[in-house]
């Protein structure tokens, strides 16, 4: 199997100013044509510190790519670290300036400044893969059959060059591995007690198929990784090791093959014909979001509302206000009237509520910062759960009860 | 300055399965406090890999913080590699043992199992910090006056290792620097052409203070850093530089301390006591969930609305049949009844709307994969804008577009 090592450059990284995206995104696409990342490299801005780390990526990397470092501006080093390492020069590259040109003209902008034609020098031995959504041009190099490519930062742009250009090129050059992944999603079972249950099947395991365990919230992904040369038979034995583990943890399944808990929620509303809307207060909007970020979702999403005054839980979601005075806003009563109140706005046959405090700060009402109710209802049946995680920030909190909300649902699904 | 290596260890992040946002949180809090990340090493879980991994580290860092591998299965071997590379036993810490059962306990699960036991066995030259949130100790170890700390790999219990932990006893054992960031907010000013307008300015910048391009869509941060031992004087000279910087941009700034687009536009609207409300089509729910993400938005976010379904819009917002009929869902006039509807329905000075085609697949209506139109409504002004943006994947269009209507709004405010 190939082997590559990613390079990412910027300083704005290593502050913890930016999350690297990048590298997640790369090593995926990489992974589906049955290349393996080794080894990330995260570095900063300099030009000795890059020529170091392609030194030892190329230790262990038939193939490198570097993001970061490219833009227009005076932090940006990468171009004149990759000609000293190349032992190459840096001219002005005829073709890409006139696709800057280009590019830039399209975008109402003909006065191309120095700084801009700047991008169109290349180091001489490079091979130029054009950037479509911007101005900072993707160069391949070459060093005793080893590949290097060096792409700009920007993930809106690193996407595509990835995707469209260079996946292809390195299928064409290499004859490339197949590669086979399964996800089996497992609820309700902490992961040492899993692996207890399920440890004489691992140890059994083919050698060509890897296990690993990705805890995500209260739900694990037990991931199945095979790799051979015939693809059939490859989805064969992994089928066949599914098999086998599906009865050592019977009942705690929830899907077996679909990756993320909104998928697995997609295909199972689209499967029985079931229609979904959301009534949020806590989650403030992610759990509509986390639904629609599926495509396709439209079929089965009517709508969601965030209702975050008191008031307004009132008036769109004809919550009562005896029932908010009596219980207040964070409670078991008001989430089922969110619920009874959102199905019926959107006309679904489930809604999900959402009411909690998700701080920092005194809560509403005195409530502890950390509690949230959310009610699951399908058709006439509603069920209402409780958590309490105070030790969340603000943002972790909206994201794993919106992830706990929806593995619920589905956990409902199966076993109705 | 003191510097520091990350060294994030798990198969999970190399194949693409997992974005690693530990270092990003680590890294942003040992800045604070004036420890420098150097470099970031993503490898895999193997021993040998993980104590070369710790050479390369010790050789630039004072301190090296390692995540991940840690958990209580079969694919995780830190402690092993650390117990190796320190040249020291693995042994069963009673202390831990005792936190252990404690914490299992309290949840429930007084039945330990050998798997968990095993957690309690620690190096014994590790001095462990207890973990409150999970069953994996994190453990320090010294050699020749360097530090390492290894940690699980769950974000949920990094976090307040790092921060309740970690940070205090770096800041009690180290006499550190201090540094002082501000970022300040351009927009409406591409980056070569920005870099051009304060060249001068940057090159006479004083030594201490470094300059960074941070561009988040179509805004630029620029963040300056200085770092010294006098707190008080930090913030003077940053102060003297921003305010030099400021006739240069001017026009384009839109915040000279916040970071987030939703934080700056907290400020605002508190400050002129605005509320705000949001009916989202394309964007689907990820605007009102950017908006509910900072502490404190229930003082001017009102509330939002998904209306998924076209018939909803109708319904809920009062988007009018003959408007859907006569432009399609997704145009100029729709945006503008959605707003008005939205700021009706939540009694808001202030509405926002999106309707447009997240594709993937060909959009409602035939309309193009990547059209959206925004409306901004303040009071009784209303501004549509159109955005076409069919580069991006779906994720990232409803990010990209809700970054684009908050800062819009944000510059709206400023000029009105």
């Amino acid at each position: 199997m190939e082997k590559a090592v990613l390079i990412t450059i910027g300083d704005e990284i290593l502050s913890g100013n930016t999350v690297d995206t990048n590298s997640n995104f790369i090593a995926a696409e990489l992974k589906n044509i049955g290349i393996k990342v080794t080894q990330i490299l995260t570095i900063s801005d300099e030009i000795e510190t890059i020529k170091e780390a392609l030194n030892v990526a190329f230790e262990t990397g038939d193939l490198v790519i570097t993001t970061g470092g490219l833009g227009p501006t005076r932090d940006d080093k990468t171009k004149k670290a990759l000609a000293e390492y190349f032992n190459d020069e840096i001219a002005l590259d005829e073709v890409t300036f006139n696709h800057l040109k280009g590019y830039m003209e399209r975008r109402g902008r003909a006065d191309i400044l120095e700084r801009n034609k700047e991008q169109a020098f290349v180091p001489t031995k490079s091979i130029v893969f054009q950037n479509h959504y911007g101005t900072a041009p993707c160069m391949m190099m070459e060093l005793n059959g080893k590949l290097s490519y060096s792409l700009p930062g920007v993930p809106y742009e690193v996407k595509p060059l990835i995707k469209d250009q260079i996946i292809p090129y390195l299928q064409e050059r290499f004859k490339l591995h197949y590669i086979h992944t399964r996800i089996v999603s497992v609820v309700g079972i902490p992961e040492s007690i899993l692996a207890d249950k399920i440890e004489d099947w691992e140890l059994a395991l083919p050698e060509n198929i890897a296990l690993s365990y990705l805890p995500v919230g209260t739900r694990v992904k037990l991931r199945l990784t095979a790799s051979g040369d015939n693809e059939e038979q490859l989805k064969q034995i992994t089928e066949e090791e599914i098999q086998k583990l599906l009865p050592l943890v019977e009942g705690h399944v929830i899907a077996v093959s679909e990756d993320k808990i909104e998928n697995i929620l997609a295909e199972m509303l689209i499967e029985r014909n079931l229609t979904i809307s959301t009534a949020e207060s806590c989650t403030g909007g992610e759990l509509a979001k986390m639904i629609t970020s599926v495509s396709g979702s439209s079929k089965y999403f009517h709508g969601g509302i965030v209702p975050y005054a008191t008031e307004k839980k009132i008036k769109i979601l004809n919550v009562s206000k005896e029932t908010i005075d009596q219980f207040t806003v964070v409670s078991e009563e008001v989430a089922q009237e969110m619920a009874k109140g959102c199905q019926e706005l959107f006309e679904t046959h489930i809604s999900l509520s959402t009411t909690g405090v998700a701080g920092p700060g005194k809560g509403e009402d005195g409530k502890d910062i950390g509690t949230v109710y959310y009610t699951i209802r399908i058709n006439d049946k509603a069920e209402t759960f409780k958590l309490y995680m105070p030790h969340l920030e603000r943002v972790d909190f909206m994201n794993f009860v919106s992830q706990k909300v929806i593995q619920d649902l589905v956990s409902l699904l199966i076993n109705s």
